[in-house]
Order: C-alpha cells, then sequence, then structure tokens
C-alpha cells in the first residue's frame, strides 16, 4: 500500500495581494516538497468585519498599505511576475469565489483562480463583475452562463458561508494562511514552513 | 581610503515580540554580511494611538493574538531561544527605551536591550519599572540611579519624542523594521532582505 502525500490546505482570498503571490508558486514548491495542496478560497470581509474593519485593513492603515505596494513592487520583481493594483482595491471577490469552489468541484479551480490573480494584480484589471469572470472561464473552455448560474445558486452560498465559518473557527485572520496538522501559517513567507511541517517525521 | 561599511538602521519597540527574535540575531547576521547595525529603540503606542490603538493589535484582534504567540513558540524552538510571555502584556516599555537611548550613547545599549527582551520574552519578567531595569544596568556595571536620572531628564524626552516623528516619517507602523538606503522592511523575517540590498551593488 502506498502512502498518501502530506496534505496543505491552502486558504486564500481573491482581493489579497499577498494571495496572489502564493497561488503563483505553491504548485511548484509543493510539487518539490512532495505535498498535495488543497484550495481552500473563502472571503476575508466577514472576518475582517467581525474585527470592525468595513474595508481591507490597507485602506484603514494608509502607512501600512504604502509599505505593501512597495513590497509588491520588489517581490514580485524578484519572482518575475507582473504587478499592478486594481483599481478600486480590495475589488469584491464574492462572485469570483463563488466561481471558484464550483470550479474546484470540476477540476478548473486552480486554472481559474491563478487566472483571476493575474488579471486582478499582474494587469490590474477588475475581476468584480460577471462580464470579467466571464471572459477567464471562456478562455477555460467553461460555458460562463452555465457556471454564473451554478454560482448564484443557494447550495453555493451555503456553502462560501460555512467555508468563512470554517475559517474563523480555525483561527484565520488574514490571507494567505497554510494547514497542516493542525497548525496554522500566515502569510507567504511562511509557506516553506508549512511544507516543512507537512513533510517532517 | 577604506570604503565605510554599509548600514541598516534596526528600529526596535522593547514591547514587540517579534522584535525579541531579531534582537537576538541581528549582530551575527549582520556581522556575516559585512553590514553596520545602528539600533534605534523606539516607542509604537504613539503611532498605534494615531491609528486609533489604544493596546497592542495582539490584544485587540485575539486570533491574532493567539497566532502571535503560537508562532513565536514555534519560532524560538527553532532557534533554541527561550520564550515567556509577560503579564500585563504589553510592558510599559517608556522608561527602557529613554535608557535604551543613554546606553546607545555610552556603548551599552546593545548589551542592555538584548538583557531587557531576555528578561521580557526569555523569562516572561516585567520590564516596566525602575526595579528591574535597575537590576539589568548593575549586571552591566552602571549604576542604576545616574542613569534613571539621566533618562528622566527633558533632554532625553526630548529625544525620544523626535525618534517617534521620525518612524512616523519613514512611514514605520510596527516593529521590528529594517531601513536601508531609503527603503523599509518589516518583520524579522525581512532581516535577510534588508541585508541583501544594503550590500548589494
Amino acid at each position: 500500500m502506498s502512502t498518501p502525500a502530506p496534505k496543505v490546505e491552502f486558504w486564500y482570498e481573491f482581493a489579497s495581494t499577498y494571495s496572489y503571490l502564493s497561488a503563483m508558486r505553491i504548485e511548484d514548491a509543493a510539487r518539490a516538497a512532495g505535498v498535495d495542496v488543497v484550495w481552500k478560497p473563502f472571503l476575508l470581509g466577514p472576518i475582517f468585519f467581525a474585527q470592525g474593519w468595513n474595508t481591507s485593513p490597507f485602506n484603514i492603515y494608509p502607512a501600512k498599505g504604502r509599505y505593501m505596494v512597495r513590497e509588491m513592487e520588489r517581490l514580485t520583481a524578484v519572482r518575475g511576475l507582473p504587478f499592478k493594483m486594481p483599481s478600486p482595491f480590495p475589488q469584491n471577490s464574492l462572485l469570483a469565489t463563488r466561481i471558484a469552489i464550483i470550479g474546484h468541484d470540476e477540476g478548473w479551480g486552480v486554472p481559474f483562480s491563478k487566472r483571476v490573480y493575474a488579471a486582478q494584480f499582474g494587469a490590474g484589471a477588475g475581476i468584480a463583475d460577471a462580464a470579467s469572470l466571464g471572459g477567464i472561464l471562456r478562455d477555460l473552455g467553461q460555458d460562463p452562463a452555465r457556471v454564473i448560474a451554478l454560482a448564484g445558486q443557494p447550495e453555493t452560498k451555503d456553502r462560501l458561508k460555512q467555508r468563512s465559518e470554517e475559517a474563523q473557527e480555525l483561527g484565520i485572520f488574514g490571507a494567505p494562511s497554510f494547514l497542516t496538522k493542525g497548525e496554522l501559517f500566515w502569510g507567504d513567507d511562511r509557506l516553506e514552513q508549512a511544507l516543512a511541517l507537512a513533510t517532517a517525521k
């Protein structure tokens, strides 16, 4: 009997700049480590709202926001990724997240998520509406009308609500977050620690 | 003529757990990189206050606080450092910071700062009052009465106020922060990036 590969859950929020960094590298990093990744799109909005925030902390705390943009410029340059902030920031990620849940069911959730990040933070495009997400779906050979209808079903909405509650119960307060063996790691810069723990004997 | 060594400013707040991590390793890391470190003790309190916070964000946002403690446990274990949270947290760091300013003038600021961190986050001891800081000063061969009197002079108080204003002007919003060549790096995990930029041609 072969042992199943160790697992890391990758909790990501589409509107999160640092989640973009992780989404673009986690497949290669996990493959090199021999780890399976479970992609978990979720919404930070309800978690932030419960903390009394009605927008991104990068908007509420301007010094932190300026630093984030500068750091994203530095990190994307080192990694050879394009970077452009969308306007407005943050983008409403509700529809994209519901679609990603469908996509992960149907096997195209990973390329969909990466394309949403590339459009939003690589090209600075809006990703909030059905039109822009429809273009991405078409590129993936999916019928936008079918997928967007599925994304709007009560069942999909409920699953996303449960996902966000699960995030809160796990103690998640930011994105990206990585979960393995009951340990939480917050931030793109913690990916290596999560992979190392997943494969530790 | 010899070229002066590249410099990194190390902005640290005594009440900051992650600053403890950096204080304990920055000398070795900088020496290995051929970089001079300028130690800059400052107060985060006024910066947090300007953002509407009256205590540490780790107290205001409990999920973040729980995560910080767990992460400190993990990181100090890997680095072979003792770790115990003081109570209450955060400790009032005003007197320690004023003393550190005197200490850096007189050449004992680095060992003083490291001992304050070791007492506070290695042993979980209070560092807010003249009695505990006096013990550290005595261990360093300093006369507590003399140093604490100096720390209370209007000139020292003014210098710390200016220091904290300088931090705000530099865009500093957390600790530790590293500054080199006009670029700001926030967090113990960014020390290597700051050292690399300092020595880049």
